[in-house]
Formats: structure tokens, C-alpha cells, sequence
């Protein structure tokens, strides 16, 4: 969500003195997978068809003789398939999660083989509303249908066909990731070892539907919008930057907005009296809006949080029951949710773990006391390293999976 | 805030099963009272000086010969004059807190005066960004200058002084209500013999600016707005209805929000699978929208906004001390929070109260188990028209004033 490669967490150092966790992975590679070609189009879950699909993704480790180290990261809403690394010597910018994913970090590169793909109906590589429509010639807009977390994991599945990967060791992402965690979990339940839900939920709120909902209003409501069809002409910034300022909020905390902000003014010993930025968290804001806008897809942004509301354990999975809906999965668990994380709070976390253990799952659960909110998940954390590092290794270990043979 | 004279009620009133509280005070009328006539325009708390100024006002009750039993009662951000009962015999619609002003009710009208005037900045009759600039004959729009709730709280010093009120049994208000309340008693000492203070604060946290920044921003993207000059032509309804949307999830909680929504669809059985509203929740936004820009101008938001971003009784009063601020005040308090308000939590309701025991005030705290959030200071409660009742008892009993002499 927040922080995710958009220079968030160059914002954030400023506040919060951390390290990157070790020496990176290095130099990476964007690839590109292209499948389900027209009359093979992949059926989606509304029932429409979709293809050719085009999959950005990228790796890091080497797998392992048996392919039985696969890790499959999975990027939250306006996230990309660079978690880790650097595209070229002279890039200054890791990926999203570098300091998690790399040689002898939480997500040991030396150890395992880490995927990460661009979600369907993103922006970043992988097919979305943005891409050419091939019926038309032009892109999709608001022709490109809407999909579902369970279609993301879908055309994740036909990746790993590609790769030839049968076996996942673990699925781990936080937010709208942790959402294609779970579903991973109940959709190929034989293919998945073990998994790491972090700062998620197994269903939006009502809060979370409505900033979701807001967000998509902003936009559009932007005259630039334009039904969707604004890829020759002026695009929608204002709303979508206002779409963003209102996520932004939700990804921190009153907390943490209060230590970091508080009511400090910018640049300024006293108000301005007109509607300028007076106070620190505006111009804060603003700044990310403007930021948002150049990097990422009004469209997507609909189609992604759309995916989001729409998703459901309880009754996609379960026909109204969540502790039905887990019976379905076999793998280890790890949940993690955090403190101050408002957006999806422990007791959401607290809700599958349960469903979870009534099934007799193997599940491990922690809440981090953090106070950044539902960005703490992305951001520095000691524990979280030391929680992943080790869930990896007991489940190598109980499974015999993920054998460092390289 | 929201709920104010919008048909909010109603809204709620689908799920909260409610009685008005009693009998209505009958038919009321809105006055006028104009002053500050150039050259003697009044000079705002910027420098700035604005006049003339009128005052939409309203008044239940009847003033006894003493003049001692006035209760001021402020409304909040959308808010306006007419806080209790109709504007004819026919009128369907009563005032925004008729559940809690007349004969017999929290604030009696058989045995106070009761004043409500709308706020300086504000669309409901009192002069605004609305009214016409005398300099110029038409709209101030953005020429009108950025006012203070101390400016707001000035004017209605001066109403007062109109209708020889120089005493003030008590002021009572919530949310940017609770922060005019709070400015009478550190503004004009002498006049307030008590104060109630409703799911409020002393200044505005990161997190409510955010918000209310955030819904400025989605005003001042719609191209309708013209820098505030739309008086002639379209209104930036669009942008305007997207920062309502923002507030009233302000004002609800994540466990109102379920209760009411959950995620209940709209009127049909399945997903949509495109961007119209499929919850319920979305719905309900969408509607709180449309309605509000039929009776809200969008300046006023940005001005009462600003306005409560500016408020700060520690800077403003205290140098930097809160307890330095309400050395000022002579007031007896009654402080009143809500459980699930994350708007105005009860910790800053908390602070508040410590500053004024540091003082040696008589003060009063409750906080009030609800699980409307924001939202429940409008609603009926019993346990508040007790607390409200017997705190103006205790207030007339105490200090002589109020004798129901009429």
C-alpha cells in the first residue's frame, strides 16, 4: 500500500532510523509472461474473459534442484514485482521490501527462491485496464472487467506452471498481499507449505469498503476521468491524488500522525490565514498525492480496490462460514497483525486465527506492537524479521521442503 | 457535524429505534442581527476586518426576569440556528437536536432560554463566503477572510450584548460545537457560569486535520470550485460531495459501521463485477453526498474547516500550556466523550479535564459507552439527557441563577 516503491520510505526515514537488513540481493531483472491468448482466454470470476494476459514478474535466490524453495512474495495495492534489489548498478532505489527480502535477511535470498508478480489490473507490467484492449486496439478503460483476488492468484498459479513450480514453501504478503496469501491457501491447497498473512483480513470491513469507495469517487468525480477513457488526454490526477491522500491516512495511525506531525507547521511561525499547507501533515499529504499521480493508474486504483472489497473467505471459500471456508487449507500458518493498525485490526486477525484452529491447522500468531499503524508491516521491524526468519526454518525443517541444495 | 439538519436522523432512525424526547418547543423563528457596519467592521483574530456582520439566530424558551438563565448551544460543523422545533405548524422536520432542547427535555425549555446562532463562515443565514462583499456586490467567495472559532464566539458575544445578555448559565456544544464552548470560557470568563464540552477537544490532532485537509482537497480539485468564484455558475458539487463522504466516516466507527452495514449489498444478491455501489455502505455514502450539497456551500467547508484546524486552546490561550489556558476559565465543566469517537478521542477529553482540575475547577467528566463513534453526542441517549439535565440543575442550584422566575 503505502511506502511501496513510491519513495514512502525515504519519507519515513526521516522519522524512523533504520537500516536496509543487510546487503541487498543485487542487480534484478523485470520479465514478462504472456498467456491465456484469445480463443484460450482465461475465465475470469465474474464470468467474463480475459487474454492475453501479460505477468511483470521478477526473482531473486536460485531454485533449488528439488524446486522446493519457492517463496512467493505478494505486493499490496499499488505495489509492483520489484521487492528486492536494484535494476542496474546506478539505481539508488530498492524494491518495496528490501529490507526483508535478500542474502541473509528475513527472507533469505541465499536460501530461497522469491517470486513476485505485478497484480492483474495493475499498472506495473502486468495486464490492466491501462493495456491494450486487442479487440480494439486501444486500452481497455472501463472495458477491462472486473477482476477478483481470486483471479490475481489464478493467473499467479499459470506463472508458476511456467516456471515449473509445483510446490510453494511459502506465500507471504501483507495488506491487499496478505488477501492473495489466503486465497492461495484455499484455491491450491496442495501446492502451498506454508503461508505469512500479515497486517490483513480474511474480509473488508465496512470501514474499509467506505475509504475504498471515497477513494474511487474521487476519481471519479475528476471531469478528467472521463468514463475511463483518458489515456490520450489529460488524466485524472487531481482526484486520483486526493483518492491517495485518503488511503495515506488509513495506512497510519493517530498515534503515529501525532508523533510524527503533530500540529507542526510548515515552514511557517504561524498560520497563513488563507488555504494554503499550514500544518505539516497537509503539505505531507499533498506531497504524496502529487507523487501518486505520476506513478500510477487512476484505473487501476478502481479495479484493484474493487478487487479488494469484493474479496470474502467466508463466503467465496466458505458459503458463509470462515471456519468452513479454512477447512480447505493445509498449510502452516504464521498471522501477524499489528498494534495500531486500524484499517485491519488484530481482532480481524484474531478472527481467522480462530477459524484456522478449529480446523486443526498448524498456526502461529503474533501481534506486533507497533505504532505506525497498518504501514508497519512495510516498515523496519526486528521482530518481524526474527518471526519470518524462523517460520521459514521450522517449516523447511517439518517438511523436509526448501533444502539449501543448490 | 454530521447528522445536523440533513436527514441524517432519519438515516439513523432505520437503525436506531428513537423517540424524539418529548414534546417539541412548537414553531420557532429565525432572526437577524446585523452589525459591524464599516467603518466599524470587525477586526478578526488575522487582522483582517469584516462587516457588516449578520447573525442568523433562533431562540427557544423564555428569558426570566433576571436574565439568568440563558444556555448558548453551539452546533457543530454543518450545523445551524435551528436546533429544536418546526419552522411552521406543517414542517415535518424538526430542529437538528430536538431531542434534546424543549419542554421537558435534557435542556428544558419551560425553564431556560435557549440561543442557537449559525457560526460566522458558515451558508445557514449568518455571513459567509456566501454573501455578498459589500466592496464588490457580489459573492466574497475566496475574498472572504480565513475566520477563527474565536471570531465566531465574538459574534456571538455581540448577539448577546444585542438581546442584554450578560450572563450565561451555561454553553453547550459538541465537536466544533464543543470547541466554541471551550472558547467562551477562556474568552469571556466572567459571563459563563458553566460549560459542556461534547465529544470534543482542545485542538485539533494530525489525524482530524488530515481528514478535514484531505476534504478541502476534494473541493478545491473540482474545476466547478473557480477558486471559490462558482456563485454564478456550476458548483464544484461533485468535489464537495466527496469530502462529505470523508467526514461521515469520520463521524461513525468501525463497530457502527459493521453493525449497520457490514457488508450487506445493495439490493441485489450478487456483485455488480463494475463500479456501481454494491454495498450498502457505498450506497449510503453516495446518498450522504448528494444530499449535502443541496443545502451546504462548499467555501463554508473550507472555512469551518480551517477554522477547527486553527483552533488551539493551548497555543491560543496558554502560551503552550493547556493548564496555562484554563487558568483562564471560571466556569464549572461538565466534559462528555464517547467510547468509540476516534474523531475526538476520550484521551483528549481526558487531557482537557486534567488542565482544568490543575486549575481547581469544578469539573465533570463522563464518557459515555456508545458504539456510534463520532456520530452519538446527536443522538438520543438517555444517559446524556440525564447528565445534561441534572448538571444545569446542580449549575442553577449552586450558583443561584436560572431560577425558573419567568
Amino acid at each position: 500500500m503505502i511506502f511501496i516503491n513510491d519513495g514512502g520510505n525515504e519519507e519515513m526515514s526521516e522519522y524512523i532510523e533504520h537500516d536496509t537488513g543487510g546487503v541487498s540481493v543485487g542487480v534484478v531483472k523485470k520479465r514478462y509472461f504472456t498467456f491465456a491468448e484469445p480463443p484460450h482466454e482465461m475465465i475470469l470470476e465474474s464470468g467474463a474473459k480475459l487474454g492475453p494476459i501479460t505477468i511483470a514478474y521478477e526473482t531473486c535466490g536460485t531454485l533449488n534442484e528439488s524446486r522446493s524453495n519457492v517463496v512467493i512474495v505478494e505486493h499490496a495495492l499499488t505495489g509492483d514485482s520489484h521487492a528486492a534489489g536494484y535494476y542496474s548498478e546506478n539505481d539508488t532505489k530498492p524494491g518495496w521490501w528490501d529490507i526483508m527480502v535478500g542474502p541473509g535477511k528475513g527472507i533469505d535470498t541465499d536460501k530461497y527462491f522469491v517470486v513476485c508478480s505485478n497484480i492483474l489490473g495493475s499498472c506495473m507490467g502486468t495486464t490492466g485496464p491501462g493495456f491494450n484492449n486487442p479487440r480494439t486496439g486501444k486500452p481497455y478503460g472501463l472495458d477491462f472487467p472486473v477482476v477478483t483476488i481470486g483471479d490475481m492468484v489464478k493467473a499467479q498459479k499459470a506463472l508458476c506452471d511456467h516456471l515449473g513450480i509445483e510446490k510453494i514453501l511459502s506465500v507471504i504478503g501483507g495488506s491487499i498481499g496478505g488477501f492473495q496469501v489466503l486465497e492461495w491457501c484455499l484455491r491450491y491447497p496442495d501446492m502451498v507449505c506454508s503461508a505469512i498473512p500479515l497486517a490483513t483480513t480474511a474480509r473488508h470491513s465496512a470501514l474499509a469498503i467506505a475509504f475504498n469507495e471515497v477513494g474511487r469517487q474521487a476519481i471519479m468525480a475528476d471531469p478528467n476521468w472521463a468514463n475511463g477513457s483518458y489515456y490520450s488526454g489529460p488524466k485524472p490526477d487531481l482526484g486520483l491524488a486526493v483518492a491517495r491522500m485518503i488511503g495515506h491516512i488509513t495506512y497510519l495511525s493517530d498515534e503515529s500522525m501525532r508523533h510524527k506531525f503533530g500540529r507542526k507547521l510548515q515552514d511557517k511561525n504561524d498560520f497563513s490565514f488563507n488555504f494554503d499547507a499550514d500544518f505539516q501533515v497537509e503539505s505531507y499529504l499533498r506531497h504524496q498525492g502529487e507523487k501518486f499521480i505520476e506513478r500510477f493508474d487512476a484505473n487501476s486504483f478502481l479495479y484493484i480496490t474493487k478487487a479488494a472489497d469484493y474479496f470474502d473467505l467466508k463466503n467465496q471459500h466458505g458459503g458463509g462460514s470462515t471456519v468452513r471456508a479454512f477447512s480447505k487449507a493445509k498449510a502452516k500458518f504464521m498471522v501477524v497483525s499489528f498494534s495500531s493498525d486500524w484499517l485491519y485490526p488484530t481482532y480481524q486477525s484474531k478472527a481467522m486465527v480462530k477459524a484456522m484452529k478449529k480446523n486443526g491447522l498448524d498456526v502461529s500468531f503474533c501481534e506486533i506492537d507497533a505504532e505506525w499503524g497498518h504501514d508497519a508491516f512495510l516498515l523496519k521491524s526486528d521482530r518481524l524479521t526474527a518471526l519470518i526468519r524462523g517460520f521459514l526454518e521450522r517449516v523447511c525443517r517439518e517438511t523436509g521442503q526448501g533444502r539449501h541444495e543448490i
